[in-house]
Parts: C-alpha cells; sequence; structure tokens
C-alpha cells in the first residue's frame, strides 16, 4: 500500500441529536456541509467527541453513511471503530471501509486497564490492521481509556503497512515527540489537544484532531498554516488566543460544551446524549464571551 | 414492590469460549450446574468479570438464556446490564428482564470520566430504575471505570423503591461502611473485592460478588456464614488464608488468571477473549502452587 | 533484644503553638496531662500529625523533651524522626532516644518519589535500625509522601531485630492484612486511619496510632477493648457512629481541623503552623454538630 | 524595584559528595567553574537536582557560599530556598540574600497535599516575598511535591512587586502557556523540563532551568538562541537529538543519573546522599550509549 499524507487539521465531529435524543440525520447533513464549506482537511465521525460509545452498531453506520455523502471526496474521511474487542472492532472497520471510509481511528481498548500492555496493544493492532481494508491510525485517548499507549507500541506498529499514523489525544507535548521520534517518516503523529496545538507541530505532528476545530474550523487551520509557512510568532499568538475557548470546548466542558459552542456560532447539533447534560446557562454565557473575545465570530 | 433480600455470596461468572473466540454454551451448561452444586447463594452473570464489554448484543442474551436456564429458581439470578448510554442500559435491562432476571446489576458509565458526578448519576440510575421491570443493583467498579459513584449519590439513589443494593468493588471499606451508614435498613452493600469481603462484612455489608467464589464458592460462603455466627477468630483466619488466592485471581492476573484457576480446580471455561490474552505458563503454576497451598481442593 | 508489645491505641498528638506560631510548652504540658488521664496505651509526638516538618531540630527536641516529663514511664512514648536523608534520620532518631523515646515512628522518604523502591527502603530502615538506640517502627503515610511501602519491604525488614513493626496510615485494609501476613508473630501492625481501624484489627492489626484519638481516646480505646473482647457487634457500631468525626478530623480538614476539635473539647493546643490555615467558622460548626451527635463530649 | 530578566538557560547543580557522603567543597568548586566556562546564563544552586532536602541548614549554607565564590557576577545566582514552613522558608532566603543570592528559587510546600490550595499558596508566598531581601521565583515541580500551582494562584503572585517568575517543572506546556497568558509582561516563567524545553519556549517561556544544561549546557543555549534567532527547524531538530538523554538524566534516573552522565562528561560530583543510589553499570552504559551517540561530546 502507500503511505497516506495526513498533514493538516481534521474535525471530530459530534453527532446531532434531536429533542428525543434521537439521531439527526437533518443536522448531521447541514453541519457536515458547514464544516465542507471550511479549509478543514477532513473529517472524523465517531470518535470519542461523537458520541460513539453511546450508539449502537446501527446507528454508527448511518452516521457514516449521511456524513459519507456530504463529505467531499478527495478530503480524508475518517471512521472511529475502535471498540473493547478485537473482534468488534474488525467487524465495525470493515463496515466503515464498506461505507467509504478513507482510513479508520481506532481507540486504544482500555476497560480492563490492569491487563492492558505493549504486547497486548501490538496484537490487537496487528489484528485489526491484518484486516482493514483501509489504513488504520492508532488513538491514544488517556483521558478516557484511562490507559496509555506506549511509545514502544506505537514504534513496533509504526512498522505495519497498513498502520498510518497515530492520534495522541492528551496534551503531553514529549509524547507527542516520543512518537515522532521512534516511527519512520512519513508516519502521521497528529495531535488530539487543541491547547497545545501549535507546540505539537513544532516537535513533527503533521496535523491535528481538534474538537476545537469544529467550532472555530478556519483559525485552527491558520495555526497549521503559519506553522508550516515558518510564521511561528503569529502561529504562537494565535494559538495563544484560542487557548481559553480550547480549554472550555474540550477538556473543562466536554460534549455538552463543544455541542453549545457550535449552536452559537450557528450550528444547531442539540444536546449530548444522556447520561451526558447539556451545560448550564452560566456556561454558555461563558462560552459565549470567550467566542465574542476572540473577536471574528458572529454570534448567533 | 417488596425489599428484596440479597445476603451470602454470588458468584460473577466468567464467560466460556471456545477455541475459537466464540461462547460456548455446553461449557456454560456444565459451569453453571457446577456452581449451582455449591453453596453459592447466586449468580451474576454478564458482570465486568464475564467479559460483557467482549459481547455483542445477541451473545449477551444467549449467556444470559443458557445461564438461566440452568440456574435453579429461588437463588438470585442476577443480569449485568451497564452501558454507557441510559437508553441502551435501558434496553438491555428489559430484555435481561424478559430472560428471567431477578435482578439487573448496573455499572456506572464512566467513558467520560470528566462529566460523571452525582447529578448525571442520579439520573441516570432514576431514569433506569423507572424503566426496570426487575430490581436494580448499583455497581461502583472504578478500576475498570475510572470513576467513583459518591456516597452522596448512594444515599439518594437508595430512597428508590426499585433500587435494592450496591456493589463496591474497591477494597475500600470507609467507602462500603459510608454506603451502608447513608442508606436505609434494607438496602443490599454488597463487596466486590474478595480481599477485603471478611472487612467488609464486618462494616454492614451483607454479601459479596466476589470473583474468587468461582473458584472455591464454598470457602468464600464459609467466611460469610463464619461471621454472620459471629465467630470471628475463624472467619479472619480463613479470610487471611484466601488472601493469596482472592490476590492471583483478581487484580493481578485478572479474568485470564481466574479462568486459568477455573481449569486447574477441573472447570474449563476456555481463555479470555482478545484483546485478552490467557495467562503464561509460569503464572498457571504460580495459581497452582497457591490452590495447592490453600489444601482443601483437589486440582485436576 | 526483646520484642516490643504495642498493643493498644496511640495518640498521634499535634504540636500546640502560641499566637505567634511559636512552640507553646504550657498548652504541650496541659494536653499531655489530659491525654495521660485517658486510657490511651502510648502517644507519638513529631509524627505527620505533630506538623515535624514545619518544626526545626531544636523545636524538636523541646517537645520530645516536655511530653517525655509529662507521660508517664511504663506507657510507650514514641517519636517521629523520619528525615528525607538517612544519615539525618539517624542522627534524629540518636537524639530521640538520648531524649527517652521508648522507640521511634519513621516515615519513608518520599521527595524524590521517582527513585523510592524496595531495594532503596530497605537499605534505609536497615541503616536507621542499626544505628537506633531503641526500637523502630515503619511509617507508611502514602497520602503525604507520595509513595508506597511495599508488602515486600515490610516482610524483609520484619526480620531486623530493631524493628519492631509498622504503622499503615491510608484506610487500605487489604495492605494491612498483606502486612500482618508478611511478618512474624509479635511484628506490631498498626492502623493509622481513625476510619477502619476497626476494620484493621479483624484482620491482625494490634492496635492503632489514631489522630482521632487525641480528640475521642476513651471512644477509640473502646473499640479496641470491644474487639479484643470478642464483641464485634458492639465494636462495629461504635466504629460506625465515630465515622463521621474520623472523617472531618482526618483527611477531610487536616491538622487545623483536628486542632479546632480538641479546642472544642476542652483542650486548646493553637492553630496550625504556617502556611497550613485555621478551619473555617463553618467548619467549626460543622465538628461542633459532629461531636454533639456523638453525645458523650461536653463541649466547651 | 526594577524586574529581573532571566531570559536563557540554568544549570541547577547538583551537590557533589565525597566518598563518605559529604559534602565535597573541592569537587564544588571544580564543577562551578566549569559550568561558568560553559554559555549558561545562570547557575541554581540547592533546587530539587541539589538534593537541598538531604542537606542540613549548615552545609546548605557552604554551598551557597562556595558557589557564589566561584560563580562570576553579573550572571543570575539562584538559591532554592523553599521550605515546608512559610518561616523556614523566610529564614531560609534571608540567609540566601545575605550570602550573595540574585534571586531565591522556592518549591512550593507540599508535605500535607490535601490542605494545599490557592489561598494557602497566595499567601505563603506573599509572606515570603515581602520578607525576601532578593526577588522570588515561585517553584511548581509537581513529580515531587504531589501538588499543583493552579494558575490562579500564578496570576495573583505574578503582581507582586518581589515576585519576578515561575518555573514550571512538569513537562506540561498548556500549563506553561497558561501562566504566561495569566501573568503580566516581564514576567520570566522558565521551563523546568528538558524534554519540552523548545515548546515551552514556543508558548512564551523566557528560558529554563534544565537538568540537562549540567551535563551538555552548550547544547541546550543553542536549542534557546536558535528559537530566539527564529530559527525553529534547526531548534526543533536539536531538541529532537536531545530528547534520550534528557528523559534519561531526568525524569527516568533521577540525580543518580545527572551524576553518573556527569562523571561520564569529565565532571566527577560523586554519587548521590543516601537513600539515594547510585545507578546501576548498566544504567551507565546506557548513559554512555545516549551520550556518544549525541556525537559532540568527548567521553571521558
Amino acid at each position: 500500500m502507500t503511505p497516506m499524507d495526513l498533514r493538516g487539521v481534521f474535525a471530530p465531529i459530534p453527532t446531532p441529536f434531536d429533542r428525543n435524543d434521537q439521531l439527526d440525520e437533518s443536522r448531521l447533513r447541514s453541519a457536515c456541509a458547514r464544516w465542507a464549506a471550511s479549509s478543514l482537511r477532513g473529517l472524523v465521525v465517531l470518535g470519542s467527541t461523537g458520541e460513539a460509545v453511546l450508539l449502537d452498531e446501527d446507528e454508527s453506520d448511518r452516521v457514516v453513511a449521511v456524513a459519507r455523502e456530504i463529505w467531499p471526496a478527495g478530503r480524508p474521511f475518517i471512521v472511529g471503530t475502535g471498540r473493547e474487542s478485537t473482534a468488534a472492532t474488525i467487524l465495525a472497520t470493515r463496515r466503515a471501509g464498506a461505507l467509504g471510509a478513507d482510513a479508520v481511528l481506532v481507540r486504544t481498548p482500555g476497560f480492563y486497564k490492569s491487563q492492558m500492555n505493549t504486547d497486548v496493544f501490538v496484537r490487537h493492532y496487528t489484528s485489526v490492521a491484518d484486516a482493514s481494508p483501509v489504513p488504520v491510525l492508532l488513538d491514544n485517548f488517556t483521558a478516557v481509556t484511562g490507559v496509555n499507549l506506549p511509545p514502544a507500541a506505537v514504534t513496533k506498529l509504526a512498522a505495519h503497512p497498513n498502520i498510518v499514523g497515530v492520534k495522541e489525544s492528551s496534551g503531553d507535548v514529549a509524547q507527542i515527540a516520543d512518537f515522532v521520534k521512534g516511527s519512520r517518516a512519513g508516519f502521521n503523529v497528529l495531535a488530539g489537544s487543541s491547547t497545545t496545538f501549535y507546540s505539537a507541530l513544532g516537535v513533527g505532528a503533521v496535523g491535528g484532531v481538534l474538537a476545537l476545530s469544529c467550532v472555530l474550523p478556519d483559525a485552527c487551520v491558520r495555526v497549521f498554516e503559519l506553522t508550516r509557512a515558518g510564521n511561528h510568532a503569529q502561529a504562537s499568538a494565535l494559538q495563544m488566543r484560542l487557548m481559553p475557548i480550547a480549554k472550555l470546548v474540550g477538556s473543562m466542558h466536554g460534549i455538552a460544551g463543544l455541542k453549545a459552542s457550535l449552536k452559537l456560532v450557528g450550528c444547531d447539533v442539540g444536546g449530548p446524549r444522556s447520561p451526558l447534560a447539556p451545560v448550564s446557562d452560566a456556561t454558555v454565557a461563558v462560552l459565549r464571551e470567550a467566542l465574542v473575545s476572540f473577536e471574528e465570530v458572529a454570534l448567533v
């Protein structure tokens, strides 16, 4: 297989629900069209930000099908297919491939934390990559899984011809550097934390899968472009201006915060699915304030 | 509804697989018959120890149906039905009820760790308990979920007429005491950690859901009976003798260790499902040694 | 050397300060006389609860000398002498011995957390015990040190003729049981957490070093005596009644909470030393309420 | 007071001991002369890397006096003076000032972890800064203290006229950015982790206090100079080449690893003080290999 180039900014999109907590395909179409009109390089559906663990398999397939229909060919369309069991991950991966995914993003299993180690990860991902019809991206999201994918595992897995990259979702820039250093040229190390995107690019990340980019796609892309152009002072300054929103939308208020922010910028994707709860009015006010402070956003 | 009495020892049974990693109904029948012949009070199927997160919904239903068929009426038959979404938990709970569960054990959601708090847990469990055709048990298993169900949440939920108890799976005896102190008489606080079972009984737990009791059911029941009879010296001494095996079977080697131990005592339920890996031969030797040291087990 | 018997309840006393944050010898005398009039087995001065890390070496010696003078011979008088360096620990230990300590309690070093392991602990404590003129007690207080003294280290050190016991300050009853199981008969395993004192006694602890016993010495001793007499139902019930105060005085409000509680029961030892801050009036009210609820305390 | 400019690289020097674990003033002189001959901006003595917690007050003063004598005026000479008590910190700070310190670096107290919060930190540092004859730097070293200095505390303290900066010792680049964003221009945010030095500079850190710079001062300064000159590609490439040694010398092998590395490059400062243990021969071989791979070092 030929290597895949994933340079740029990818939006890990939330899954829209209607008032009855049901998948809202219409809102999904509108939102995808909006993101398609931005400078985003690509889309990630059914990631952790997509509430994938709150969807059943049929809903998952519908999300993929609807988004794929809207999203333009030629810009990477990536589907999250991680499950706790290797077999279920393979099934989801094959279905994603059949539905038009350009690549899959596979979160580490993490339920049985004490039993997860380099060997287990290497076996799991090798099985998935062997069986996958499309290239595979590793996904290390310690804040939700409670486990860490060790650099040694990434180094081994980067040698697999069907594993084309890794997303590191913590803000641990040293680990991103470790992943870069331990993998072959052309292996795509992607930042998963909006607060340290500029820093990640500085140590070899080729792009990012950034929740913030669902709300402010062009600003995130500008950080990327400025850095690529060697304009570090402006890139860093823009990153610093984005910091407060990145924190609010990301770790602090989670998916509910992201969905509330999207509504503020005119993209209503509903609220999160239960047991997740919408943010309070006070939090909406804080988000509004942060977005207004950022200046370039006209709020609805 | 009338209160449910869950005094005694419950085995959270592993799910047997065959050589092809498929559900092995025949082994499940044999194993259930073996447990039915013991002094165990009841059974928990599809708990964390049952690799529930590695099964699909159809497999889950088959496990329930097969085990239910073997397990004698009159001894509590409990089914794990926790899912990350409230709606999926309710669906699984209703199916378990329809398949003959006497109660359901519902693990806290935990994927979106930073968003879980007392309010979220209270809303989630209230929805589930309102919808459930059978009594509900809360399940706090921090080692796998990465979140803690606060005593304040348990106190509120213990007032719900369809919530009959809580399993605390850590060895945190102070928190078990908190749960007991904060709930009404008749609310069943169950220990989930084999290493501190005797201690939990001493602060008001009425029983235990103990992985160790899959392997050594009668010894675990004896700890319970000795304590209930006020024979603390013997109960404590037996608990101390069980400690090394409890540690090996539980946290140290996880489900693979439990399955290997079961094979050693003549109950072959196969290995764990991938990505979980079987224990090494060296570990089997350690498990054998521990079981032999315990003296009363004739190994195969 | 002959073995030392440390059965019973020990108060880890706070160090009294005056309004100028200076050591208040007069209050120390009064408080020690009060504790001497109780049924406490012994005293621990300069432990973590004694703000030892906030005192200089001269102040430390004065605390030992003054308390020793008041405390009756024949009831164990134990001095905390742990320092980060082995040499400084030995110096403090020798001074304590010279000032009349019956034994020393030596907290694990913990500053360089990543470098602490079983070998380091064994070497450290062996050097200290070799040099100490009096018996040595190990002190594992993970909540302040950030490191854990592994059971394997305790097992090795329990074989040293001048190491007579260990205090486990967390509420981890399973680890207490491990320490008991791994050490020779006569080795004194002491509970350091008031919330699980009864449970610790049930798995082989011979006594406790309990912050709560500074405030309610006789109630703590009663838990001990009831358990020793095999009266488990009453012991457990009393422990449950003590739980709320134990939590407030211990982990929740720290030394400031302990000192405020002591003032409420008529034993004014001043406030904590800076940077520690006194508790708020609201917290004092909560402490008062908890003490009054316990019923047998006449508050000042 | 006038603001202090701390741009550049500072070496947090280890304290040399002789074979009897005693302070070795001769080695200290030689080592300081070596560092003075490098392009280091300044020196930090008695930091965590200086084993300050393993020294008594007299030894501490001797280290300051000897190093001060060698270190050239005009290049910042900073002394670590953090103690657990506010009063002891002030005493140490005054002594350091009297002995010629240009500034003091004050580690957060951290022993009573559960009681440390923004208010406590603000009061502690305000007292110290009010009393200090020289400018004060905050020091947040979570890996040893187990507590975090919150950005809110730094923002408040940055307004104090005698507090001139903060060292953030973790590799948390997002927190460094927070510190920068929350403080006035001219407030010196210094990186304390060698593995993310380049990244920290990119988000506004003005320099670093880097253990690695004791061993490879000129390479660390080059990362700084290249970044300052806008030569990001070379700066990042050099940082990546330094990564393996940075990890070995820093977190992985601690002070023992640092001292072994220094011996390899011809600067023998002895081993660490007990209970810290020297690294094994195998680790020395790994360190040698890493240094040789870096190419520009001629090993002894």
